[in-house]
């Protein structure tokens, strides 16, 4: 009947942030950020009370903690780093403090003028119940401090100290009893990413579209050739479609025609042929050989390589004569083509995720990415996760960044937003997000005020691209060269993590299939296509130019602390990022219509970028090196798209005399 | 390696509402009331899903079933109401839906007019594979199904018919494979009390000031000669200050003098003496018989008493002889007092909660409430309940509401929002709530809006007391009869529960112990009062007409759909209560300032009412009988507080033919 526990434990422990559904999932940081943990704690009466934020690498047995302070209205707040990728487990402890507690109530009588000889004499007592289990060293303390309270009649001059009492409460920790600290119920993790995770440009391109000829498969070592300049434009991650080989089977033809001319190369979704399967390359572009040959070229140049891997098969992959179980198959026993009535998709299989046979083929799918990451590959960008059980994904990428704590997945998972941020929540260390479907100032500013400040920031990261293979917004087919420099900065600025489908969007190809339609005409993803890669009048200097200016702020490293400020014209969006020290602030301002010269003025929340209201500061574009001396927040702008759309500030408050005129 | 799991549930349940901390803590409704369950419920792809709410109440074996429907954004809700007290448990049920999945497709195959007769062959074998596992009826019809589905070349008119669709899906729903299905993860438990604990009019009153001469101390026998006239005045529980024998050690005298002088009572809360403890009745007040017959006038009139329980012992209680191992000693054995540096409470001894004793301290104060119980009472006001240990209530509240659940706790933890609001999760049926220093417009609207539509409202209900022997607050002190009127209607409506230290309040008693105080002048907690109980000018008139209007109005009867609107004077306050139908539409408006007549425009909204803005309807002040016809959103008011500082009306939309002109 009574309470299983054989100790009370008297503080309350909860609303604690950040924690996810009740630690079932996971939050994110990269491997030096903190974790700033809060929690409403109280205990029953009035006494002191101490909390400690505990915390341990997976890998590490022994806890290692950090002091939590109070706020304000019994909110705590504690803040420990992680060190090193893979998961740390964190948690609270409180619990009633009786040296502060028996301090308190002394120190108010003796201001009362109340005798105090008999809390003496029970802070003694106190101090000697911990004897038998202190060290040499703090036992010796305590007997001094035993004796000290005996011996006087008044509040002992140590304990008035502050100082003092704080060691004297340092050392008393040390022998609390756990018995009586109170653990928070759930647990709670972190899954630490390498820096990349948070921070990083990607650049998409089709090997096949790398031969210098055009008429000629390109290969991985055309690929190879190309990337000292991504590499010189700043970019970090080079993602190609799959590699694997192509069905030949119902293989779609130019522009998603329905059937392929003969030396049409098909779409690289559609994976597998009789050369191989998902831990094969398709022989066109070369051998395990040149892979291997291309990852070394990448890693001289610190550039990641990001391998697609679309779950699912071509008719002519080789799971499909060997595991036709892993299929759906119909009445008449022909297995089913991916389907989204009255759409069919002949040339690509779906897997039966949830046959009888799932845990053979579970496992071959995991070993598939195993595969790559022997070959070195560190970063996946995975097609169409949410079309697969979540219950897949939550079991593969634990499983994987086990031993592999380095790993990042880039999760395609572009759908409705409950099953797209579950696909984060379940593990997925980045995501695809909305801004190809966010243009105007009201849709930029809401959908990122939410993603940086709502629960969402733990553990979804964006990734913001303003084109892919698959999408050429309709902003970017009427815009010119404007939308694409516009949609660039906002995606550079307004991400941590951004990307672009690069050979297309350095041209500013804006030439859809159709009216109506997002798809490019003349799409890779059907045909080869050989780009002009020197040609003059690409946006390749400006990308390089923003890539860099990326790399020498801290401030944009980061989707905290993003911040929108009012502009007095709705064509003119204006935001800023900071470090937490605000030594480097950030300001960004755009035009988002391509077609017109737009003016007004910006009010700058000065308080939230640390800047001081009445002293002048400068504001350096970073775009242009003019440098500009404002003051307050009121400021006017003026942006010509013809020139550039966009102003990237550095704000900064010198000594006047440094300021231009 | 792999899932545990041998089946995969490809549905997702989360952010459930009401849902406490990942269902750690109960929610509460009284009997007969709705619980509304809200998920975001989604699958991988593009399958149709079907979800349940599913509940049960504790002493059930079976569980009841109720359909959830999608709201939009892959929001889903379903309704159940709870009809006995007791605890209910209950959860959500999703699955893929496989017969709506597979409709869908067919349906826009055949608009696109694509051949289905593979699709429907695949249905026939879907209907059949259920054979096995069906009823007699159930197979039949199947068999009938597969047989058109065979048969028939086209989509068969059956199905073509929503109607004959939704019949097969439920008779499907029943063979549903349970393997498959996901049961959201967390246990979520409603706790379902009587009405009385969402809806009652509370009246406290000194049964030792019940004498009918000066001079006397008055007896439980003397307080059932004032029930019918507590009852006429509409209230439902009586509620009295602790009746048990009062220490003699350190009595406080009149004025909470340090010293008693010869005559003087003591403090009701000084509990125990040669006479008895808390399962004894002090001598003066009578005998346990005497006892027995208040309970039994109470019953006859259909009302309840509500004991005080307060958990601390006067230096005379048995307990102290008998168990000085409950209490906390000093350095010198001695027994020490209660505190809260540097005031000192001589004449109470608090209990030690967490002294090595405590199984056997807390299976004897359990035992306290069940001597009570078995007395009859089911009402329970629990004494400053924060400075106990939380876990003692969580385990007390829970094991006395078992074999009796229709138990009420009221806490009297009135402290900082983290604690108060924690003992309610843990089990309090009721709370005091900061009402009395709550008294602007502004703060009266934040506090309630707070308590009403946040997730508290689930869990906390607020008991709100304008006046209790411990508290007189300033404004009563200054405000004359306008201010004891204008708070008695702003309880009385604002909470569905309320409370008043009648005698005191119905005189409008309002002098403090001195400048600065809320202490009462003369209170009650240290001496005997004799109330004339039948002089004019009382406001038991208008407290009894008030709760008469609370009784015949079911939008009083709950906080749900508070809702406030505007009024262009900050003394002006208006608030709206409804049924959920809008059957019932009481809008209260108050004048705050008991000086002066505030006159202003209110802006009823309108929608949330119930009401069309462009017909007249019917404001019907049920304070004074007088009848208005209204239109549209704006009207005007005029509150004198020497008149009445408050209008409460209710409003009709009749046709306009009934209203006056």
């Amino acid at each position: 009947m009574l309470p299983s526990e054989t100790h009370i434990k008297r503080v309350v422990i909860e609303n604690i942030t950040p924690e996810i559904e009740g630690g079932q999932f996971p939050i994110k940081r990269t491997v030096g950020e903190h974790v700033v943990v809060e929690g409403d704690i109280f205990a029953d009466g009035h006494d002191a009370i101490s909390a400690l934020v505990r915390f341990r690498h997976e890998q590490d047995q022994a806890w290692t903690e950090r002091a939590m302070v109070e706020i304000g209205h019994d909110r705590w707040r504690g803040t420990f780093r992680v060190e090193k990728p893979g998961t740390y487990h964190y948690t609270i402890e409180a619990w009633v403090n009786g040296f502060q507690s028996w301090y308190r109530a002394l120190h108010r009588k003796t201001q009362a003028g109340l005798d105090v000889t008999p809390d003496l004499a029970a802070g003694a007592a106190a101090f000697e119940q911990v004897l038998p289990r202190a060290s040499p060293d703090d036992a010796q303390q305590l007997q001094q401090w035993a004796q000290l309270c005996r011996s006087e009649p008044d509040l002992p001059a140590l304990l008035r100290d502050e100082k003092a009492r704080t060691e004297i409460d340092a050392r008393l920790m040390r022998y609390r009893t756990p018995e009586h600290s109170t653990m928070y119920w759930a647990p709670l993790n972190v899954v630490v990413d390498p820096l990349l995770a948070r921070f990083g440009a990607w650049y998409e391109v089709f090997p096949r579209s790398c031969a210098s000829a055009p008429g000629h498969h390109g290969t991985l070592r055309d690929l190879a050739q190309q990337l000292a300049r991504i590499a010189d434009m700043g970019f970090d991650v080079i993602y190609v479609p799959p590699i694997h080989p192509i069905g030949q089977t119902a293989r779609k033809g130019r522009n998603n025609a329905r059937r392929a001319q003969p030396g049409d190369p098909g779409s690289p979704w559609a994976v597998g042929s009789e050369a191989g399967g998902h831990k094969s390359i398709h022989p066109e572009l070369g051998t395990l050989e040149d892979f291997q040959y291309l990852m070394a070229q990448a890693r001289a140049l610190h550039l990641e390589i990001a391998l697609d891997i679309a779950l699912q098969c071509s008719p002519d992959h080789p799971y499909v004569r060997s595991h036709p179980e892993w299929f759906r198959s119909g009445p008449d026993g022909s297995i089913q083509c991916a389907e989204d009535p009255p759409h069919r998709y002949e040339d690509v299989y779906p897997f039966d995720f949830t046959s009888p046979q799932w845990p053979a083929l579970w496992s071959e799918l995991k070993s598939i990415f195993e595969f790559w990451v022997h070959q070195g590959v560190r970063v996946f960008r995975v097609d169409n996760p949410h079309t697969k059980p979540f219950a897949f994904w939550q079991w593969l990428i634990p499983a994987l960044k086990r031993p592999w704590p380095e790993l990042i997945f880039l999760s395609e998972g572009l759908t409705r937003p409950g099953p797209m941020t579950y696909l984060a929540k379940l593990g997925f260390t980045q995501s695809y997000d909305y801004f190809p479907w966010r243009n105007t100032k009201a849709e930029l500013t809401a959908y990122y005020t939410r993603l940086t400040t709502g629960e969402q920031r733990q553990y979804f990261r964006p990734s913001l691209w303003p084109n892919t293979p698959q999408l050429l917004p309709p902003l970017l087919q009427s815009g010119g060269r404007p939308a694409f420099i516009m949609r660039f900065v906002l995606a550079a600025t307004l991400g941590a993590t951004y990307g672009i489908y690069g050979p297309a969007f350095e041209r500013c190809e804006d030439c859809a299939v159709g009216p109506g339609s997002v798809d490019y005409l003349d799409s890779e993803q059907y045909e080869l296509r050989c780009w002009a890669w020197d040609a003059p009048g690409h946006l390749d200097d400006l990308i390089g130019h923003i890539n860099r200016i990326r790399r020498s702020n801290p401030a944009l490293e980061s989707n905290d602390r993003l911040l929108f400020h009012p502009v007095d014209n709705d064509q003119l969006i204006a935001y800023s990022k900071t470090t937490a020290d605000y030594r480097n602030v950030i300001v960004t301002i755009v035009n988002l219509d391509p077609h017109h010269t737009q003016r007004g003025f910006v009010d700058l929340r000065l308080g939230s970028l640390g800047l001081d209201a009445d002293t002048p500061y400068l504001a350096h574009d970073l775009l242009t090196g003019a440098r500009y001396t404002w003051q307050g927040p009121r400021n006017y702008v003026e942006l010509d798209p013809q020139k550039l759309p966009a102003h990237l500030l550095r704000l900064e408050q010198p000594p006047p005399s440094d300021l231009p005129p």
